[in-house]
C-alpha cells in the first residue's frame, strides 16, 4: 500500500509545498501523486519546483506542453500518468478529436520506432547536419 | 547491413510508393527509412498511407504532430527516429527555444513517470471520471 | 485469471522447488510469482537457481543487491515486481530516507536518460578508455 | 550533429553552470551531456541543481548511489549514459567483481520483470500492506 | 474512465468496422480495445484494416504470429494486450508447454538483451554482412 | 571500450564455456558478446546455461524460437541482439518474405500496444478466464 501524505498530518515542510501546488492549480487538495512524494520531503520540493519551471508559460502553448507530456507517459507505461495527464490536456481544452488525432500519432510514431530499430537504418547524411 | 533499395533497383510497386512520397514532399529521393522498408513492399505501402494519414492537416498544428512524434521517439530510444524527426520540426519551424522546452518536458515527464511507478500512486477518483 | 499451482496440487518436481525456497526464505509459503511459474516446471526451477546464484552473498551488500533490483523493476515498469522487492528491501532494513534517495536516484536518472537520448550526446572519448 | 556549446562560446549564465560542475568535480572542462544541455541554458542549470542534490552525500553510499545511476540507464538503453555512470563508478572505486554481479543483478531482474508481467501475476497481499 | 462505444450508440462509420471485425472473427460483439478506440473513427478503421493485411495467412503460421504479438506486448508491459493476445494463442492452439517456451525465451531474451545494453557490445563484423 | 576476453588470454573456467559454445554451435571463435560477458566468470556461465536450456529443441520450432527472440530484441531496442539474432533466424531459414511479415507484426503490436495503453482499456471478462 503506498503511503499518502495527509496535510493534517504533515510536516511543514510538506504543507509549505502543498499550499504552494493547491494556490498555483486553485485546488482544494493536491493529487496522490504529492501524497506519496511527501514521504521524502526534499524529493516533493524539488519536483514541484522542477515541474513548475518547465510548465510554465513559454515558447510553447499549454495545451501542447500538457499533450507532449501525455505521449511521453504512454510511451513509458505509467498508467497513473496516463490518467492524470489526460485529464490535465481536457481541462486545458482538448477536444475529442484532438484527443483522437494524439493518440494515432503516438500509435504510428510506436509502429515506426520499432521497425526503424528492427531494421538498423543508418542515419541520412542530411539529418545529422 | 541494412538492404537499403534504391529507386533504380526497385520494383514497380515499391517505385510507385517512392514517387507517391517524392511528390507529397517535395524531395528528390526518400529517406533511409523508406529504402529499408522496401524489403517488404506490402508493409512499406501499408505504413506511407498510415503514416500519411495520420499526419495530414487536422485538429493539430503540423509542428505540434512532429514534435509529439518526436517525443515518443526519445521514450522508445530510437535513435534513428530522433535523428529525422528532429529535423522535421526544425524544417517545420520548431526554435531552438521551443526545441529546449521541448526537451524540459520530456526529461520531466520521464521524471515523473518513473516515480509514479515506483511508488504505486493509485489513481485519483477524480481521473477516472 | 492467472495460474496458480498450489503446493497440495503441485507435482514432485515443483514442490522440490517449492521446498527449496521455503527453506532458504524461511516462509511458510512460496510467493504468487513462484505459483505462476509452476506451469512450466523448468523455467521454474532454472530461474530459481539463477536468482539464487545472483542474489547469494558477494561483493555487494545484499541490501544494495535489492535496491538495485527495485530501481531496473522500476525502469521496466513491472508493478508485481515493484511491489515485491519494496517489500524484500525494507524486510532487509531499508529506511526510509534510503528509500527516498533510491526514487529520487531513479527519478533524475530517468530524466538525463531520455535528455541525452534526445540529444544524441556523442560519447567522449575519456568514457570509451 | 548533436550541437556542443563550448566553454569559449558560451554565455555568462552557461559559464556560470559550467564552472560550478568544474569545481564540483575538480575538472578542467564539462563533459558533452552538459555542453549539449546549454542549447538551452535554463534546463542546463536545473538539471545540475537537480543532479548535484539528489547524489549528494546522504543515507546511500555514493558508489551505491552510481550503481543506481547505471542500473536504471541500462533499462532504459541509454548509450551515452552506461558509459559515463559506468565510467563514474569505476572512479568511484566500483571492482570488477562488483561490476560482474551488478550486471548480474540488472540481468536476472530484466527476466523476472518480463515473467511476471507476462503472467499478469497477482500481487501477494502482503506486499500491499 | 474510458469511454467504450457500444454497438448500439455507434454512428454508422463505426458500425462498419464493428461488423466487419465480427464477421472476420464470428464473434457477436467486438472487444473493448475497438469500442475504445471508436472515439476516433478513422483510427478505428485504420487500425482493423493494418491489423487484418498483417495478421492475414502469410509465410508465417498463424499461431506463430499471435505468439510474436505476445512477445511484444510483453516487452512493452502492455496488460490489456498481454491478456488479450494470451487468449487469442490459446485460441489458435497453443499448448500450456508451448506457453511455457515462449515464456521462457521472453525471459532469457531480456536478460541477454540488457546485458548486451549494458556491455556496450561491438556488433561482431559478420553480423553486419 | 568494451573488454572483450580472447580464448588466448582466458582462465581455465571461461575456456570450458568457449569450448562448449564452439562444440554446440560448430564455430572457431565465440562471438564478441560471450567474449564481453567472460569478465565475470560465473555469469559467462550461468548465460551459457540458461540459453542452451531455453533454446534447445523443443515444443517450439527453432526458427520461431529465434524469431521469439528477435521480436523481444526489437522491443527493448537492444542493437546488438537485433544484429545477432537476425543473423541467427536468417542462418535458421528465415526468409526475406518472413522477415517482413515478422516485422510487419512487430510494428502493428507496437502500435496496438500503445494505444492500448494510452486509452487504459478494461480487460474483457473473457480474456481473465
Amino acid at each position: 500500500m503506498t503511503t499518502l501524505v495527509e496535510y493534517a498530518d504533515a510536516p511543514a515542510e510538506v504543507r509549505a509545498v502543498y499550499d504552494a501546488i493547491k494556490a498555483a492549480r486553485g485546488v482544494p487538495d493536491v493529487n496522490n501523486f504529492w501524497k506519496a512524494l511527501a514521504v521524502h520531503p526534499p524529493t516533493l520540493k524539488r519536483i514541484w519546483e522542477s515541474l513548475s519551471a518547465v510548465m510554465a508559460p513559454g515558447a510553447l502553448d499549454p495545451l501542447v506542453k500538457e499533450m507532449l507530456y501525455l505521449a511521453v507517459s504512454v510511451a513509458h507505461g505509467c498508467d497513473y500518468c496516463i490518467a492524470s495527464h489526460t485529464a490535465a490536456a481536457k481541462a486545458k481544452g482538448m477536444t475529442e478529436v484532438q484527443h483522437g488525432e494524439l493518440l494515432a500519432i503516438i500509435g504510428i510514431a510506436s509502429e515506426t520506432n520499432r521497425l526503424a530499430q528492427a531494421m538498423r537504418v543508418p542515419v541520412d547524411p542530411q539529418f545529422d547536419v
